[in-house]
């Protein structure tokens, strides 16, 4: 797959031939390419790996965190006179304290870092503390006492909108309707009027808690000049630059955010890392000394964001023939008491919740809300896994309705080029959305497993086995509404004995960007792999390359690492022409160095020679994608750069005297675009199904009245390895994006999060298949399975169920 | 002074038209100037700064070295066993422990970093010891035994190169004689054949201690990956990242390094800090932890590099009326044991001995010596003090015999525009050589000052006065043989609150790099001073830029800081006119902002725009010079790509009961073509004059046998601030040098090292004019004055001097 892409011309490799034919390639035939160990695997698996907590400094003290005790009040004090009283406490702070703007929200001021006037959920910061040591920091938060008047609180999102709920912001123009967003195509009445068959359902999803290894932490230390080095693990080292630039009242140049070996994120490391980095800060500069902040694990899944609970109202309406005429939708996300990300995260969810389906009459209204919840913020696939959840139930229900096969329901349905997008952008090809479907089918070799299916299903009467589908279209890197942090930067040096550095703005948390980032520079430049190390992710190195989220690594930072290797080819060129005495055209950059004809050059030789001539070996590549235009207004528009297509099959066994799930098969089918690093590729697939698996079966986070009441993974339950099913993936190089769309590296589209999107409405699908009657609240516990189950069959023998809708 | 380039056409600045007549400007005249506060200036003085030693990381362990008993012998064997065993000694290891190439040497393989079969003076490693404390390392370190078989040691010279001499290298070809130049021009035999005078003098130089505030030092840490990430007090990062990639065995890609706030260097922190850094890293990697290497001040004075001792045999022959016929020299410089820079050194002293006159017949022989003496290397001036106290002392001897003033037969030989130098090139105008020495002879009022020392001479019997000019050619930046190191690298972010961040691969060490490189930024983006930090210098942020010496930073990172500055505007100037709606060329860069006609944006909104309109607002320059020729076999060619000439004119109080010298005021006058941080320049002037003048008459190193007897600031004196004369300096701004040549930015010369050059020269014609008689061995210890006036008049009266030689 590794393209050559300076190799002189001559019959197209195989692969090349995908360019203009979607082929899905399953995993596993790609032997022929090289094989790519991580660079960061090998220190995370022998601990040598820094973690922040690793980390220590000269006279660090150790910060903690002091909290509101009640989900909505008035802040009439705060007493910090006992907490600075305690042994080896340094310092007490409150929002007084603040040298610059006590404002930390992500995407709206509406945000204190510390509480002032008022308190809007349990997880508000009265007083930061700094002491010798952690313990001592946590006892001295514990002495601090607010004093409080009492308000209601609020925690459902229809409830906070209803007249005389508990306003959390009185200043807010739409009071606890904290955003809106919509999408509205054709006549929604004429739509429903068409059709013959309507579906109507309401879902319900609860939080789910990102479960990172490494719980946030960050050390911040005051530099002589009297800037500021955070270390911090985290997604976006921009934001937490700005956030402390913010907090401190200085500017970005005197801020410098470096990421430490990062233990898990999955968007939990995207806002929240800001928090703890500006109170640790804040402690630094008032201290003058470093100061470290790190979670324990409660206080971490207590303070941290999560991903936001979801209520989708959802009606669906189709011909007879199954052509859809009209969805229309009323989404609902709780943001907890402040906008965080939450309106960021909706806006996903609106432009998505639609699928990946033609529709010509479309009505979603999208409610953003304030509640005195935990706080809600981006995961893996930022609004989108709730609403393909509810979208694709409606799909099988609808097939169910109708008499058809979920599979043919969707393959008629489904976008193809030339097709009008929900949203109102016509999609040039390739649209891989039926070959993602077709794939799927093939994987999970559909027809024979139908008929094992229900064989099993007639002869037993414990388990039941169901399959389900899942189809989306996922929107490449950010929506339009954030474009403006869309662009990224790659600093490349070639250093004088050939060796070969590349940093970019985007982190490694796991995902293997390191991996890719090494792969498409050593692809590039046409050096070996060895040759080129990733450097740390360092404000200093590049510029504002937005964040590490939204699948947009591989895409953005990897535009420009190709950016920089050009460059840098670019000013090698005319040297290594003089050198050979041929023109330039007649050089290429390939099996680790440079050649024209029978003269070659290794990229050792090469670099020094080009040292010596003294060219200039360092590179600052650039990416930023075109403009894209969104009316919010009407949600039409071109709401992302691209679209990657999946589709997963889930087979499942539900067991009907627990209510328990088995997710045994999984067989997923991705439109990659390109694979830079396979796998990486793979990899994130089979993270994504697990992760998504443990949100649909087994992840609720118990939260009432604001209070989260299982902040530990003794009662939160996350899959372990033996809960992985069986996974078979297929990833599609269609290598390469329609007019005015943009991609990647090669055509590569991103792939973080659409592995984990689709699965969770795959595994509901199976349940339904399996026991005849849908679980329309998530996680499909057990319980809930079982009330399911004693609801729909209380009047008769439990095991005689429906009949599957699947064919 | 900070001439505004982008401002729009009008009648030029009064500053400007120095541009073609080279006229000095009097420091402190310059009120005008926007005066600038040393960025570095505030944490050094308030204690924030932290520096070396004042970094600790988790785990970490100090490092001690155990060095050579013997100055010469055959190494038998070395036991480690005692000092493994003491307590807290983690490792002990010798040569057989480093894991890559075991060769330290700055510019030749001669040098291992730990002895192997020979050492050849008192620093040679034997082994290096990590320990718990810094205390146990020197412990363990003292436990070290080598077994020796002695050889007879030589520590002269001349003695070194006589047949017979004890050999340090057995397979260098030349033995003893490590390198040699050489500076043929002419017929010499013919020079002096013409000479109606000749004039033949030898002069001793012994070492002269860098004397920095802070000794050497370093933190060396592994990171995760395998890498390594050197912290270090030092000039050269580039030095150290490639000392510590051979050492180790890794690649360049693998290593960083990082100044630390560096207190001092003098050239002493040139290539001595690649040596504990690479005894520090392969501790490290051995431990698998941090180990920090700080020597103490008598470690420091024994094993870091000194000036290095020289012998000049000086001949010089002219006509009657001053005309200058020929000059010939014999020029030893001590290496020491190794070569280290010792040669490179050479390559300056022999290309600059014959000073900035018009000679038609020269010939220059200069030896570099193997002897088994302290370790020789960089101090500022490089070789350039010693010859010029030679040669201005043979010109004021010259000027002597033939009854001329000193002035006046300077002014009758030194170079003019369109002159042949002695190294054979043509000098395009500007040549500012007689510039400065006019402007030195206003500055002292020489003419007034004369008589009224006359006058004091005249009436005094213990006290003498005396006046004593010295006027050199400095050549800038790197000699042609080191010009492979020439280029400079800068990495500009404009962040989008429209803060600034520059960095440059040139180190601060007290000179003023940081305040300069600010200047030049806020000068080139017309942004005001405050929003530009300048970075801690990382090997990360620029290609190799070479070392921080030859007084090349304001040049070399001076221009690619240039060159970012103009990518960055060529990248915000089609979006400032598209903003405006003017052509590009309407638009300007000054006043903290951008203004085409009435429309004006400020910085602020500037880099807001320019950065959600994703703009790439990160820059990297890079310059180097053209190339120039060198012809070794006959040292004709170009040397340095410019040169920058200065006069210093001294007048010091000799006591002739004591023999004690007093440097009571000095004029100095330096063409420095522009100056970016004025107070700076004049600060750097201030500055080379009293380290200078303790070179010149009280810091003298005593060796005997290769041990130095005073390795201390007890017993080894360097001036106080109540040493330091009454300074008046001019700055001559010509603005340009001539075709062929190349200058920093705006015109910029170096001014570090031409600041210490001349003043020793200038002492030592004082003494002779205050004495009458010569003091050929520097420095001129009051003990030495006292011999010469004693060897001088030890048959009359002390008092009945010689008539001055200056009128």
């Amino acid at each position: 797959m590794q393209r050559d892409r300076d190799a002189s011309p001559g019959p197209a490799p195989a692969k090349a031939q995908r360019k203009t034919t979607a082929r899905p390639a399953r995993a596993g035939r790609s032997a022929a390419r090289k094989k790519v160990v991580r660079p960061d695997g090998l220190p995370k698996v022998d601990g040598h790996a820094a973690y922040a907590d690793d980390l220590t400094f000269p006279g660090m003290l150790h910060a903690a965190v002091a909290t509101s005790t009640e989900p909505h009040a008035r802040l009439l004090g705060v007493d910090t006179d006992a907490a600075r009283a305690m042994p080896g406490v340094h310092a007490v702070l409150t929002a007084e304290d603040v040298p610059g703007i006590n404002s930390i929200g992500c995407s709206s001021d509406d945000q204190p870092l510390l509480a002032t006037e008022k308190v809007r959920w349990l997880g508000d910061r009265l007083a930061i503390v700094a002491a010798e040591t952690p313990r001592q920091a946590r006892e001295g938060a514990a002495a601090v006492r607010g004093s409080y008047d009492p308000l209601p609180g609020v925690f459902d999102v229809e409830q906070a909108l209803l007249p005389g709920a508990p306003v959390l912001h009185e200043d807010h123009p739409t009071k606890n309707l904290a955003a809106k967003g919509c999408v509205y195509k054709g006549d929604i009445d004429r739509g429903f009027a068409d059709a013959d068959v309507i579906v109507e359902g309401t879902y319900e999803f609860g939080m789910q808690e990102h479960a990172y290894l490494e719980t946030q932490g960050c050390v911040a230390v005051p530099e002589a000049d009297g800037g500021i080095t955070v270390y911090a693990s985290m997604q976006c080292p921009f934001y937490v630059q700005e956030a402390v630039a913010t907090l401190l009242g200085i500017p970005l140049s005197m801020v410098r955010a470096v990421q430490t070996v990062t233990g898990g994120a999955f968007g939990g490391k995207e806002d929240y890392p800001s928090e703890p980095a500006a109170c640790a800060a804040i402690l630094a500069v008032h201290t003058g000394r470093p100061v470290k902040l790190i979670l324990n694990r409660e206080e971490d899944i207590r303070w941290s964001s999560k991903r936001e609970a979801q209520r989708v109202r959802h009606r669906i309406g189709a011909k007879q023939d199954g052509t859809l005429c009209a969805i229309e939708v009323d989404l609902y996300l709780d943001a907890g008491a402040y906008l965080g990300l939450a309106s960021v995260v909706a806006d996903r969810g609106n432009a998505s919740v639609v699928g990946p389906y033609r529709v010509p009459h479309v009505r979603v209204d999208t409610h953003t809300v304030y509640t005195c919840n935990a706080f809600s913020g981006a995961f893996r696939g930022f609004g989108h896994p709730q609403v393909a959840v509810a979208t694709e139930a409606q799909m099988d229900e609808l097939a169910h309705k109708l008499g058809m096969s979920p599979i043919a329901l969707r393959d008629k349905n489904l976008l193809r080029a030339g097709d009008v997008a929900p949203t109102g952008e016509t999609l040039p090809a390739p649209v891989e959305a039926c070959d993602t479907l077709h794939a799927a089918v093939d994987l999970m070799n559909y027809d024979v497993a139908r008929k094992k299916v229900d064989a099993h299903n007639a002869k037993n009467t414990r388990t039941r086995l169901g399959l389900g589908v899942s189809t989306i279209a996922y929107g490449c890197c950010l929506h339009a509404g954030g474009q403006f942090l869309e662009g990224a930067g790659a600093l490349l040096q070639l250093h004088k004995d050939g060796s070969v550095s590349i940093a970019i703005g985007n982190t490694e948390m796991g995902q293997g960007a390191t991996a890719v980032m090494q792969s498409l520079v050593a692809q590039e430049l046409g050096c070996a792999l060895e040759r080129v190390r990733v450097k740390t992710v360092d404000t200093d190195l590049v510029p504002d390359s937005g964040p590490t989220v939204a699948s947009r690594t591989t895409t953005m930072s990897g535009n420009a690492v190709l950016d920089a290797c050009q460059k840098l080819k670019a000013e090698l060129l005319p040297f290594v022409a003089e050198t050979f005495g041929v023109r330039a055209d007649a050089v290429s950059f390939a099996d680790d160095g440079v050649r024209a004809g029978r003269k070659r050059m290794d990229y050792t030789a090469l670099a020094e020679a080009a040292y010596v001539a003294k060219r200039h070996l360092l590179a600052a590549g650039w990416y930023a994608p075109p403009r894209k235009d969104w009316d919010t207004s009407t949600g039409q528009g071109q709401p992302y750069s691209a679209y990657a297509y999946a589709t997963m099959i889930a087979l499942c066994e539900v067991d009907t005297y627990t209510g328990r799930t088995r997710v045994k098969r999984v067989a997923a089918a991705h439109d990659v675009g390109a694979t830079i690093y396979p796998d990486g590729a793979v990899g994130q697939v089979e993270g994504g199904i697990v992760q998504g698996l443990g949100y649909a079966i087994m992840e609720r986070l118990n939260q009432q009245q604001g209070v989260i009441k299982n902040p530990n993974f003794t009662d939160y339950i996350i899959p372990s390895a033996l809960d992985a099913p069986v996974i078979d993936v297929a990833l599609i190089e269609s290598r390469g994006v329609g007019e005015g769309q943009a991609a990647g590296p090669y055509g590569a589209k991103g792939l973080g999060e659409p592995s984990l999107i689709p699965i969770a409405g795959a595994v509901g699908n199976a349940i339904r298949d399996a026991i005849g009657a849908r679980v329309f609240t998530m996680p499909f516990m057990p319980e809930r399975v079982m009330d399911v189950l004693d609801q729909t069959h209380r009047r008769g023998d439990p095991l005689a169920l429906l009949p599957s809708v699947n064919r």
